[in-house]
């Protein structure tokens, strides 16, 4: 067992604050990480304040995690040291059901192992995020990562990269398609660089104006303000795709309504409230609503690969993880272009 | 012009009546069609008493149509005097959208023209439904229909066989499927024979336990009793497919549970109230929730070609044209196994 420095909530009502924790040994399939970045994801925040239910305290957040390899166990094949790599949302899974064997770890029938707050399969304890300066996987749960491109970018790719450009995969987004990226914040401009990059017509679904310049900055071609009804009408039956990033209760049957027929919208962000969904909305023009969780591991690693190919990262702040509790506030606020990433120098 | 026998609603409180139309004349490109039989969809009742608005009284409902073909008008290729014809829920649509084009008459843009309660694209007024003697429809909209199977238990299939068959078909539902059905009526019992004759792994999904015997004679290889709890539990993530007959209010969620990974549940009934939908239960197992209107005309022929060779047609209940009003009471009680049909020659 090894101690290692963190940032961690002790409960719902206090902010982050510094702690020490220990690492298990390295296991013959483990890999060492010394931690270089980690990206703030609002997950973490809702995770320290136990907004979903569940949270063990300490809870020590972070999955958005890029770092050097420092040590590997002895059966660990794909990594040595020196290599810099990312770790996800997911640290562990069963492996043998069907979701697991076909890389779809994230949908694991067991439930997969989140990377904080989540437990041990061998029993051994809750799970510490990337708030902290190293952190033990075992090897099948980490990627690699290239140093083509600067790391405090790539970081958020492990959440918001994945969880966008899943679904633009799976549902086989490309040329010739119309796709709608609603919300521009983390995710929504991952969303906007990737269907971009895949070839789609992107337009930005917003409902602040001041959203525009930065939408056709990061790639959208073009701009629909949500809040303006003319413009919604003149875009209903128009989409093939809609990409739904908003977290906060809205009304899916405006933009159900902007999808042409056989068009999908799929939701990666889960509102406190159910939604309010008249089947019509979906009859009409054989729509579909769907859900999308991050990614497999397999397609988080094409991700990577991908991105580091075609020069895509995260719009970054760097920050002192001494102002971490600063930055959750200014992310409520979505003051954040667009993702707050720990420089772990600083822990 | 010509005079015609027909049944109508001459309001949304009075029942249905004889009544008098007068038909157009056979144009070009018409077929004109002795009406033998017309099945009774619970469209039927909710148009002619008003329940979903915009109802021109009087209205003569039916879109579950075989008849006989008396007339064709100079330019029609496809039929003769004498053939044995279908029409469904649409007499017409604009043609020249992509949703046309690709054979998807249900969704064009400019709106298909209904059989009953449509207005006609060349202004000439109001459609009239089959609940008469005689209709002319342009040929584009008239199906060929086997005299192989009793032409009773076909008219359905012009509604609820399409309804059922052409998400089925979309969704590529076939041999290895594990296929729920939710409802056991008109629709879902139409359901149960084309998901079992694909192939499908089918459990019919219903809270009355007295469908048990109906639902495996139809050829369902399960029967799950939706408000036993033990029962849902053990099919939680375990389908592929489920088909949501169900027009009554009713909790989407207990099904979408019930879907495995990537699993699809696709609506053919609408409640009139809004489902309340959580976006967790389609984000965990990227599961989709989706909605289909009937089927194109080349996919209603496919359908029936399919019926004709496979020896599938509705179980019905042929009725008197006078007892129509008691059918729709006990349509509304669920008291019909599974298509009220009326025979023509009684009118």
């Amino acid at each position: 067992m090894s101690e290692t420095k963190a940032y961690a909530a002790k409960s719902a009502a206090t902010p982050l604050e510094p702690w020490s924790l220990e690492r298990r040994d390295t296991k013959p399939h483990d890999v060492a990480i010394d931690i270089l970045y980690c990206g703030v994801c609002h997950s973490d925040l809702h995770t320290a304040r136990n907004e979903w239910g569940g949270t063990v305290y300490p809870v020590v957040p972070g999955h958005e995690i890029v770092g050097r390899v420092t040590k590997v166990g002895d059966h660990v094949k794909k990594y040595k040291v020196g290599d810099v790599v990312g770790v996800g949302c997911m640290v562990d899974s069963c492996r043998e059901c069907d979701s697991c064997k076909e890389g779809l770890e994230q949908y694991c029938s067991g439930g997969m192992v989140g990377t904080y707050n989540g437990q041990e399969r061998d029993g051994s304890g809750v799970t510490y995020g990337g708030y902290s300066k190293h952190i033990i996987v075992t090897e099948d749960f980490v990627l690699k990562v290239s140093e083509k491109l600067p790391l405090e970018g790539v970081a958020p790719l492990l959440c918001a990269g994945i969880t966008t450009y899943s679904p633009l995969r799976h549902w086989k987004v490309g040329k010739g398609d119309k796709v709608g990226i609603l919300g521009l914040g983390g995710l929504g401009h991952m969303g906007v660089k990737l269907a971009v990059s895949f070839g789609a017509e992107v337009t930005m679904l917003s409902h602040s104006p001041s959203k525009e310049v930065d939408a056709k900055r990061l790639g959208a071609h073009k701009f629909l303000l949500t809040s303006d009804k003319e413009q919604v009408k003149k875009v209903s039956n128009y989409f093939d795709f809609i990409l739904d990033t908003v977290s906060a209760p809205h009304d899916y049957n405006i933009y159900l309504n902007m999808l042409n027929t056989n068009g999908v919208m799929v939701c990666v962000g889960a509102p406190s409230e159910p939604a309010h969904l008249p089947a019509f909305n979906l009859i009409m023009q054989r729509r579909s609503l769907a859900g999308s969780l991050i990614g497999g591991i397999p397609e988080t690693q094409e991700m990577l690969d991908y991105c580091a190919e075609h020069n895509i990262t995260s719009d970054v702040e760097v920050i002192n993880i001494k102002d971490i509790n600063e930055s959750y506030e200014r992310m409520l606020k979505g003051d954040v272009r667009y993702r707050f990433v720990i420089d772990m120098a600083t822990l």
